[in-house]
């Protein structure tokens, strides 16, 4: 699938950024190692979504571009997939649960897309879309199991291999599992000694649990502040992590939180729960990178900053009093 | 006083980090321009302070060294001198208003530099540091007019040209007016018909009414959010200024504050209000940047976040139970 990849960079290359590569002296030290920071952050629709929304959008054919998209989402594939439609002149519906944050709702309704909303249980997602698609004709594009998004979002260790060269380790979180199973082919290809880690919440380790048993085991309620790790792997996802991917290692959710902090304070990155796991999975030693050469991938930064310049605003106020 | 920013470069590079510079479409819409942004925020101890005092330490001979230094800082020019002398094995003695950032002081402390705390308007730094420097004979680094400050900060300018090109515009923020004077002598001689913005908080306007009155005029009561730049001008600062600047603007405290949301918010980049005000002058509109290439010099990120993160490990705990 490796040829998937290198034609979905090619297809999207202008409509994606070339996201930058950040090192910290801070995080060499304290990790004993060499890291190399991708900030998908820095990504169009503030997340590394984008890229596969753009490559499967791409490649419809003019009947479903002309019918339109659908999608369910909690945010970020949400973002991606109506940004992508409005520069592609494509209609896109997209169903969001009850508790998405309000800011990516908001975002997802600027890009131009339909909001519909659904149940916050995983399975409700699905329902919603169903009859919908057997209505209008709509095509599904799933935020992670669909091979096309799996393609783009290998392009992030693609690009970031491209640029550092040779890594012993490349650390990713997983929700659904497209990140990691495009960054596992991708990775394997480009250097085929690299040990690929997927990070998970420990109150959403539907990836551990899977890879354990053999066999997909979806997570039943994650309760994580991680909001875009929810997901459960998919048939297509599950197979190329099996495959590919070297371990799966949990990380708590207060680790999740002090790795946030880490990147927002010391490195001056804005950071969603969700892509600072990878991090916290690097500081959480569970792995010894002595010497190492580590890639690690931040794979979007879409936090709600509202109540902090709120209070901002209010002390300033107070002060020019 | 250009062979001096060439000089601090070949000095200093091995210290600092060489930051990246990043483009938004959002950006460039909003001001029918083409931006390219200096981060100065990713340098070492969070500001481009940093560059001026390896600068400056770096040239201090050996009795100097061995007798330590000494400087009155609200916290940038602290935690950068605190750190630069760390590396070069000096003794840093720092003044600290009592209004100074909680989180700056910690910093500076953690980097092994003495505090001594002084009184919050202007002249009571200096009259901090005066009996010290009789009695122990420190090294007074001056955070802004030090010919070797200004040198140090002129590297910015003269990394980020040598990397984007030509520009029409360069924005840089203004409090002494270090950065800017730098910035001023680095860009004209690189691109002499570049036009050099200084842009400073409308309640902090003293470099604005300086000009204008063609003399100094020290700031008073300066009522900004931007704490970096509630400094004035110094004898050095106002000279290259008023040769080398085109134009200064002022920001309200709104628009700083506004500034800053955007690049957290769409950006992703964790900038403090004194780093925002250039962004807040190219948004304000002042000028017509239609079709320019306009370069702009983010030049610190160290806010305090200990509320933000507070209130979101409360309420991830109370989502926990």
């Amino acid at each position: 699938m490796f040829r998937e990849v290198e034609a979905a960079h090619q297809r999207i290359k202008k409509f994606v950024n070339s996201t930058p590569v950040l090192t910290s002296s801070t995080l060499d030290k304290i990790t004993d190692s060499n890291c190399f920071i991708k900030c998908e952050n820095f990504q169009k629709t503030g997340s590394f979504k984008f890229r596969g929304a753009c490559n499967a959008l791409s490649q419809l054919s003019i009947m479903q571009k002309k019918k339109g998209v659908i999608t369910h989402s909690s945010g970020n594939h949400a973002q991606a997939l109506a940004l992508a439609a409005e520069l592609l002149g494509i209609k896109a519906i997209i169903a969001m649960p009850q508790d998405a944050s309000p800011l990516k709702v908001a975002a997802t309704e600027d890009y131009g897309a339909r909001i519909i909303t659904c149940g916050n249980h995983p399975t409700d997602r699905e329902k919603a879309v169903e009859p919908l698609i057997e209505k209008h004709g709509y095509t599904l594009i799933h935020p992670s199991n669909d091979l096309r998004i799996i393609a783009g979002a290998g392009t992030v260790a693609y690009e970031f291999i491209k640029e550092v060269g040779k890594l012993h380790y490349i650390f990713s979180p997983v929700g659904g599992g497209g990140l990691l199973s495009g960054t596992a082919i991708a990775s394997k290809h480009l250097v085929p000694s690299i040990k690929i880690i997927g990070v998970e919440p420990k109150n959403a380790d539907d990836a551990y649990q899977s890879l354990k048993a053999g066999r997909i085991i979806p997570v039943k309620n994650p309760n994580t502040i991680a909001d875009g790790l929810r997901s459960s792997l998919g048939s297509n996802t599950f197979r190329i992590i099996r495959q590919n991917v070297d371990q799966i290692i949990t990380v708590s959710e207060e680790e999740i939180v002090a790795a946030m902090q880490f990147l927002l304070e010391r490195m001056k990155l804005v950071v969603e729960p969700s892509g600072a796991v990878s991090i916290a999975g690097v500081l959480s030693k569970q792995l010894d990178l002595k010497s190492k050469r580590v890639g690690i991938i931040i794979s979007g930064g879409n936090i709600d900053l509202t109540d902090f310049f709120a209070r901002l605003r209010k002390r300033m106020h107070l002060v020019n009093q």
